[in-house]
């Protein structure tokens, strides 16, 4: 679970001054020196990005034997299969199974797809839209008043799927352990309630695992609509950036105690293993949605790329692979959380600007500022040159109520642009909370 | 253009006995003939299958280049992108143009997808259902009397994704030149006709291409509805089995010259080129219909696999280069066309049985057999382990309201295979001929 930096300063043997409690003839003082740097960092012309949850160049070097992996003919006959013709809906079942086992589901409930996970979860809200979430079921174009749990902060493409056909996203907390149960459970008993989006391990942005008791009262969701569904998005289920992952109990396995599989669709992807927008996607769920989406999508398609499916295979060859894999990202990963925590340690902690998660997995640190702040931080840093992820885009509506949130994205830059780029981020934090506490 | 054999018996200097007009004893002593040989087929038990447009193996290996035409990172920075990496949702300009020069359409209204043009087509549909088919039109789930135009014998897909979406089909009759015009230009007048499906090149399963006059007299409808879209699924646009190619009209330059590029929807792929289902797809449209369409992928996908583009843009380089390679997919489809040919003008003209397509490219050959004897040969050819197209898939629900028409695909069987297969079928066909003529 990634936890929470308290708010107070650190106490370093040196002068510390709390901004929020500090007097005005100080923060006077203290906004000039921050201008002072400002302008300074202003003369260096920054081109800093933070803004999206990209791999950097080094990682996708890691895999560089996809590329060669697969290089003769003789190959493309595997199991059985052509892999150049037609054929396999479902995916390679030797694809499949590395799914299975590196999420522990059925085999027979995984469906591969193409290389984009994102495709799967928009193609599931359609078809619920265009034909409804099972056999009989409404289809949600017939909904008045259609309603998607958005946990927030949380990823801003989940909610513009959502926000797309037409729902009214209703904002969840996030706490340190998932998102509010209380407020969920409440939720679903408006019929209107059709779908929740949740990202459950090293959660975009905040970097929370959910615990095993929100996963168990996910499993438990008594939902008024039948139709309700969880898009229980595993983008980053074996992210890890240290030895020790956050077990995340498995929600299939909860579901599958009360038979209610159906409930949830599970989505994962290897765009964070192997290629970003060029790796294989999967999604699965209970028999019965699987078949349904299953009668729908061999509509839509002969079958999906299964040459990528099969470089995959063989690149891996099983989960152990993935594994040994994912570990080289957390060498080049983790040194990149552990720069922007160590600045905002240095920087933001001694004056109580903001609190921070620090998540142990996945591609993002969740900052938060003094409310209101967000948006001016985001401003001056634009200024400076630092792109940072759309102030707001966390929340539903891209409207941070508070104005304080800030989705930060390490992965891209290498470490001599991160540190630049956090220090002007902390910089423009600072000045932004100067500027609040002096107009009180 | 496919023309028709005429429906007349070849005279080899041999006694010949047109089935249609035999005396009732000649026809029991031929079943009696043909039954005796039907049972020696029996025996041999085949295995055959001519159902689906499938690319050989050797077809396949034509492309084996593409498994090593992208092997190390160097490569993956294609004109400033990065190809491993999210972005580039449009596709990969140079996979763009590649497409623009294949089809002469604008570089800036070419989308290049994922492995799947019938994807593609399913999700404009889709779009069109759920969002109409531009910003303030009605989405199509709430029109009364949905109903899209499918000329038939046609491919059996598109009409699958119509009758999914809840559309009523219209058949409308291919002739030698394309849908019946009259049909088509008369039932646009009706503003519940949203769509027609349209393979104008080497039509599937006609093999007829389109005449000028024909892409001429689409260009100039004036549909009722403001939101009729053609679909035009290029299919076999450079798909010739010999040197000289059938021309087809430029549809998006015909509907330019009145302003109307927004009526069509043009779609493209390499399945047929490359790799079945693991290639690169297209879509192209006016500029109003591209950008209401981007506005919503942009919702489902990051990007798609710009890799497989990449690999594509390496291997082929240019235009010229997709022709070369489409010349020896001909020098492998031509014989076969040729031998299927051959085996009905040896075995069903003598006796008066059947009339069929002589297509120049595409991947079928439509057999129109006498009336209400197709799923009789189907069946007899499937006791005998030979595979056809399920009869009636080319039409409307599935239901060849004469049940008349085979679609014969000769691509996957090697040579010696499609013999014996096509030589099954003659026979089968000829029974079921003398079995109706018997029962009269």
């Amino acid at each position: 679970m990634g936890c929470k930096s308290a708010n107070k300063p650190y106490m370093r043997g040196m002068v510390v001054m709390l901004y929020e409690t500090a007097a005005h003839g100080e923060l006077i003082k203290e906004k000039e020196a921050l201008l002072k740097k400002y302008d300074e960092y202003k003369k260096s012309n920054l081109k800093l990005d933070m803004s999206r949850g990209k791999p950097s160049p080094s990682q996708l070097e890691l895999s560089e034997g996809l590329l060669t992996v697969l290089n003769e003919d003789a190959q493309t006959r595997f199991e059985g299969t052509d892999c150049r013709n037609y054929g396999v809906l479902d995916g390679l079942p030797a694809m499949r199974k590395l799914f299975a086992a590196l999420l522990d589901i059925p085999y027979e409930n995984i469906f591969v797809g193409g290389s984009s996970s994102l495709q799967m979860m928009f193609d599931t809200f359609a078809r619920h839209m265009i034909f409804g979430a099972y056999k009989g079921a409404a289809p949600l174009c017939t909904v008045k008043n259609l309603k998607v749990l958005c946990p927030a902060p949380g990823y801003d493409r989940h909610f513009a799927i959502a926000q797309c056909f037409g729902a009214q996203l209703i904002a969840v907390k996030m706490t340190a352990s998932g998102p509010d149960m209380d407020e969920v459970e409440n939720y679903v008993k408006d019929p209107t309630v059709k779908a929740i989006w949740c990202v459950p391990k090293y959660s975009n942005p905040t970097g929370v695992t959910y615990s095993p008791e929100t996963v168990r009262r996910f499993a438990a969701l008594e939902p008024a609509a039948d139709d309700f569904r969880i898009f229980w998005d595993n983008a980053y289920a074996f992210h890890d950036l240290y030895d020790r992952g956050e077990p995340l109990l498995n929600l299939y396995e909860e579901l599958k105690k009360t038979g209610k599989e159906n409930m949830a669709y599970i989505f994962a992807s290897f765009s964070k293993v192997t290629y970003a927008g060029g790796s294989v996607a999967m999604m699965a769920s209970g028999k019965e949605n699987m078949e349904f989406s299953r009668s729908i999508i061999e509509k839509q398609t002969i079958c999906n790329d299964k040459l990528n499916q099969l470089r995959h295979v063989l690149f891996f060859g099983n989960a152990e692979g993935v594994y040994a894999h994912m570990k080289k990202h957390a060498e080049i990963l983790r040194p990149k959380f552990e720069t922007v925590l160590r600045i905002f340690e240095r920087e933001l902690a001694p004056v109580g600007v903001g609190s921070w998660t620090k998540p142990r997995g996945g591609y993002f640190i969740s900052l938060d500022l003094p409310e209101g702040t967000a948006a001016r931080t985001y401003e001056l840093a634009k200024t400076l040159g630092v792109t940072l992820t759309n102030v707001g885009d966390t929340f539903p509506y891209g409207k941070d109520p508070l104005d304080r949130n800030l989705r930060i994205a390490p992965s891209f830059p290498e470490i001599e642009e991160l540190t630049k780029a956090t220090e002007a981020l902390c910089l423009c934090a600072k000045l932004a909370a100067v500027e609040k506490y002096l107009s009180r």
